[in-house]
């Protein structure tokens, strides 16, 4: 059995941002040389996700606001999480969206359907973060 | 190390339905001949899930209604995806219920707990789509 | 490939509560002897899930508010799965929530970020229950 790991750091400008990171995984998965298999890619921060989902943007767009409305930033102090933070809101949002998504890997490719990407879901940015990509398989 | 993969095709005639899958996972384990390891139940496409949970239809009433309330269809052009689309809530809804599932397999079996069954949740019909099955192990 | 397998026990004498089973889990990864692998650890049961997130009891109050605004459990008529039953609330707050995590395990360690903690989060207790631990690896 082969296994791989391999850490994708991300400094978003912003509170929060959606980043396509399929072709990083890509590459992970050729470094890696694993044929058949899984691959599991993670959040390491509690306030991030990573998904699968659509490269579209106005489906990004329908994310922030319906993410928004489901687990609103404001009132900040209605949370009791937010006692010199501001960020409960980014806790609720990642569960909505997920930690982790696990991968078929079939000769050698990302076993994909016609438009599935990975993404990198950040709802408390400004500061450096990272994925973990975690290859197991033959 | 054993590896298993397989497409399986559904045509939901409506926009949505949650369809016990269960049977078509047991029979591709018994295929893999795997003993011991882990399975990956995917769905493919963007606007469907895979998810456990109960097969019970009044609790598949419940999530059809509760999945509308989070994130209704109506009205279509509220989502900025909705461009020669109607499919944006579908989007949303995959993302509370999911995309994938990950079994572990122990003595040839599902290790499941007394109840678990598992669903292909489809938020966008009337049109062909699929679900992989990915097994590792011995 | 080795593969482990462990059930924890749990019985929670509230309805709902999110419990820390990170150190049982360690010990798991101990047990199994496993240095390089994934390791799925998932709810047996359809009203519980397992989740990564921070150990602050602030937060879990917040998820606790969040989660009844989300899915409320009264009124218990208001879902057909509760006949004979009060628990559909506790289905939907287990979607959210997600039944399972997997996690990357690399020298013999749960490849984490700096607070990552898995939680066991039950709405339905009152009774015994059970979290399955399934590692595979080498």
């Amino acid at each position: 059995m082969k296994s791989y790991r391999k850490e994708l750091w991300f400094h978003v400008a912003t509170r929060r941002a959606f980043i396509n990171i399929t072709p990083e995984i890509i590459e992970c998965l050729r470094e890696s040389g694993v044929r058949e298999g899984l691959l599991l890619c993670n959040a390491m921060h509690i306030t991030a996700s990573v998904f699968i989902n659509d490269d579209e943007p106005g489906l990004h767009q329908d994310y922030e606001k319906w993410l928004e409305k489901l687990a609103p930033h404001e009132p900040v102090n209605g949370y009791r999480h937010n006692v010199g933070e501001d960020n409960a809101d980014a806790h609720m949002k990642r569960q909505i969206m997920g930690r982790e998504v696990v991968v078929a890997i079939t000769e050698g490719r990302l076993d994909f359907g016609p438009w599935e990407q990975i993404f990198y879901g950040e709802f408390d940015g400004r500061r450096k973060k990272r994925v973990l990509v975690k290859i197991i398989g033959e």
